[in-house]
């Protein structure tokens, strides 16, 4: 019988596709790096599947709202919402397009729940993430790119206005954005960090670089 | 840390009141039991509060809104759903009463996840089990009322067709009876097993003796 506590074990059972999680603050440009990356291996051939979470699926999406627009909950009610969004998405979405061999790319993924969730809260970062290994049955992705930006610079080109950040809580995003680059600094192979700061295209090279290996692997 | 494998880690922190869930197949009887109950108590003067599970909360009904008319959903999916719903039904209407001294009396809880979930099904009766004890952070209730009844006959209650047991699954309906009764036996002092074939006042004078006891022991 598998374990709530195993967080090591991790596995990709029956994905011959790549998958691939973009994460960072808002305004990062993480959805304009993942159109970028979904054209170029569309134009060479590949099948892409291109999603989000929370709310990749018709129940995400109901899950989203009741979190949004319903009542209060707790850090725990809020982990246990979105490690349902993500069993679901991983069950009808992920998994089967990665069993057919298919590019996923998602805009965000369990490690958002760890560094928004997991950091300076009651649950600790280390639980969250063992409840989303729980949800996935251990799925991870095969590469993440964490898109890094000073939060108010990434705020403001959201709302062209650089007081935002104080306003949504600077201290919570600074937090978030630290929690993101420890995870990706422990977290070795996996992970490529971006400096966001970067032109579009610049921000592209890089991810392009390490995607053309990664396939290069596991193709044709 | 707390640990998600902690299975034995059960506890009922603040609580002076007294928590009290009624389990059992569907037309065992157990809204009518309750109801006996609760007013029996109010008149002695107590605070009672009477919940259910799943839908005790708006967000509750949400996600049994979701379940039932929804997508299909893995048993994964769905223990997080109950989990989810569990979590905040603790959070913001049992564990504060219990807290103000009430007695909560709920119309399911914990034990049915494991008995519905949990036998036969993909997950395993242990692993349902833990996820709902870390939503609830180890709450238990002092007192969990079985009421125990033939299926074909508590669907026929319901339906007034003693034939509906069949289309409705009838082995699975035996399959959860069968769990129910295996863990009362198992669970030991927390459980009030009653044949639900006798007549109403019979069931609610033992259930009725074993409370008085209960709240003895607790109360004044």
């Amino acid at each position: 019988m598998s374990d709530l506590s195993t967080s090591a074990r991790v596995s990709r059972p029956g994905g011959r596709g790549v998958f691939v999680s973009f994460e960072g603050g808002d305004g990062v440009g993480k959805s304009t790096q993942l159109a970028l990356v979904a054209e170029r291996l569309r134009a060479a051939g590949h099948e892409v599947v291109t999603t989000r979470e929370p709310g990749g699926t018709t129940l995400g999406l109901q899950l989203r709202e009741a979190v949004l627009h319903g009542e209060h909950v707790s850090p725990r009610t809020e982990a246990l919402l979105y490690a349902t969004d993500r069993a679901h998405h991983v069950d009808t979405v992920v998994r089967p397009a990665l069993e057919r061999g298919a590019v996923v790319l998602t805009d965000r993924y369990l490690d958002s729940s760890v560094a928004y969730q997991g950091d300076g809260r009651a649950l600790g970062a280390e639980e969250v993430e063992r409840l989303s290994l729980w949800a996935t049955e251990g799925l991870l992705p095969d590469l993440t790119v964490l898109l890094d930006l000073d939060p108010a610079v990434g705020l403001a080109r959201l709302t062209g206005d650089p007081d935002r950040l104080e306003s949504a809580g600077a201290e919570f995003h600074r937090r978030t954005r630290d929690a993101f680059l420890a995870r990706a600094t422990a977290g070795g192979e996996r992970w490529l960090v971006v400096d966001a700061a970067l032109p579009v295209e610049a921000v592209q090279e890089q991810v392009r670089a390490r995607l053309d290996t990664l396939l290069g692997e596991v193709a044709p």
